[in-house]
């Protein structure tokens, strides 16, 4: 896969001489608006103009089964997964509310629940399988498997109209695939790479600790980044790997939720280290290792509200900070425009 | 006034009690949605119900000139405060774009601008005085006007409809009051109180404090809340005060904007101590002083977003978080109608 060269340096002084000037021109002090004006230079970069305009934003939740969960690693049984789908579907989960609020379309793409759906509106199905390999008994996924998971991902963004993607994931036992991968790429001690997930009490964390220090020993020559993702899964980390790789390569603007996520856009940086220019990361995860994710990305997140539900939630509920960057950098007036007049030249 | 006597507690364990445990019983892990669940919770308690609302909500921007500015506190001239008036109105402003952007009435109270408007839509004329008077030389407001300025900031809220007040304001040199405000209500350094504003320089900066020293030590006397606030106005800060003893009175949700406003909640606590349960703190600015006030008042503010820029644009653009919280309160499944399994018993 010649991924490297398909996402190339968005780099542009002009442009953002262009977009810095529209932003400082507008009727409010040099960087009153903070990192709202950020926000719009970055947007404006991604989608290379000092006019953008956000359009039919897809909210995907990439939905999969890990065999690891068998190892008692969540809070929750397995079967919550398929239920959820259910319920996102439905229209009960949080994320289904926030998408409606915001006008955001939701697809859940089946990458490997392990459960049979019969076809609805909303459902992508691209089953990979029905869940995962236990990863502390093999790789979590074949190489081919890994391969497709990706290349899947890469697909339904492609299908996709807009040009925002909002990632999302449901996967009881993602955390612990999302641990894994932070520890493995980043060679962090996995004391600081696991958290509670769902809601794990203090002996429950200290259980999934010995079983993820298990898995990663027997991994231990897993050292690319594909090569760890079929180690420790899931399917839905490497379609939202492949997802990220599609966006970027199309300059979609990419609205990163939390740990799980962000475990993939890991991964699609190690791939091509441009993608992250082309991310907006969303909120910074109550989940113990995100904070350190978001470090090595050299990321900051918009919203620091102690959220760690996942399913694209935190990227719907930041999604309206970045609406208003474009709407203020096309809506405001000029100090010209307006009649205003500028500072002092004596401050 | 009786204003202690009108602004009840809140607190109510029932109604507490019945919000979180729906909050509890929603599909998602206990707490996932951290700082949202508790907004949802407050947005409950202050309108008295577990299935909350939020109707026609109303973003005030009350405006008014500084004598001390003429002391060269601010960075901007005053006339900026009455061409921002008409900015507001034309729909230039960046309030004037979130609220267009949120659906949130816009009205501008002129509580004392220096400038005679015509009569337009979506502009309240109260004016006290043109302008207050330069506080190094007197008290900017006297008694008579600064009870008057709180009254007409009741007047104001009593006549908007819906449940939900968003603050705003404008008036050049109006850091320097807050900054005032703040030394002298909560007993601080004015070094920890004074702030670069709309963007003084370090020079700037240092020029300021020394003019608000003077002040300070000029009206040593005025320790009560409201001889501090005559003391150093502004009559948009004291407008302010009257809207939310009022809003607090008719359990309005308050959305205090930045360090303007926050002052103008300081001096509202000190009179009526309960009316902070009715205030969400919709972001930390980047004036220096805010963080001690939220600290103060032990708020957590929503966002965290370097803002200065007042007007009410933080209020509006944390507005979108208030209503997720009720969406999700209202539209999210539980465990039983959806279908979805709950914790395992052995974590």
């Amino acid at each position: 896969m010649p991924i490297e060269t398909e996402i190339a340096d968005l780099h542009d002084a002009d442009l953002a001489a262009r977009l810095q000037r529209k932003i400082d021109g507008k009727t409010k002090p040099l960087g009153a608006l903070g990192r709202i004006e950020e926000l719009a230079l970055r947007i404006g970069l991604i989608l290379g103009t000092d006019t953008p305009r956000l359009a039919q934003p897809q909210l995907v939740v990439f939905a999969a089964d890990h065999g690891l969960a068998a190892q008692g690693v969540s809070a929750y049984p397995s079967d919550v997964t398929w239920q959820m789908v259910h319920n996102f579907l439905a229209g009960g989960a949080a994320a289904s509310v926030l998408a409606r609020q915001h006008g955001l379309a939701l697809t859940v793409v089946d990458c490997g629940v392990r459960h049979d759906f019969a076809p609805q509106p909303g459902l992508v199905s691209r089953k990979i399988a029905a869940g995962t390999a236990d990863a502390s008994q093999g790789p979590a996924m074949t190489p081919a498997q890994c391969r497709e998971a990706v290349a899947m991902g890469r697909d339904v963004v492609r299908a996709l109209p807009g040009n925002a993607l909002l990632l999302g994931e449901m996967g009881i036992g993602n955390t612990s695939a999302a641990s894994l991968l932070l520890a493995r790429l980043c060679d962090l001690p996995l004391d600081d790479c696991v958290g509670a997930g769902t809601g794990l009490d203090a002996s429950g964390v200290a259980r999934k600790h010995q079983v993820l220090a298990r898995v990663l020993a027997l991994h231990a020559g897993a050292i690319e980044p594909l090569d760890a993702l079929a180690a420790f899964g899931g399917f839905e980390i490497a379609a939202m790997t492949g997802a990220v790789l599609q966006a970027g390569t199309e300059r979609r603007v990419i609205v990163v939720d939390g740990f799980i996520s962000t475990a993939a856009v890991l991964v699609a940086h190690r791939i091509a280290p441009h993608v992250t220019q082309r991310c907006v990361f969303a909120h910074r995860s109550g989940e113990h290792g995100h904070a350190l994710m978001l470090q090595h990305l050299e990321a900051r997140a918009l919203l620091d509200l102690g959220l760690r539900l996942g399913e694209g939630s935190g990227a719907a509920l930041a999604w309206p900070l970045l609406v208003s960057a474009c709407m203020l950098l096309a809506g405001m007036a000029s100090f010209e425009s307006a009649g205003v007049s500028r500072e002092n030249s004596v401050r």
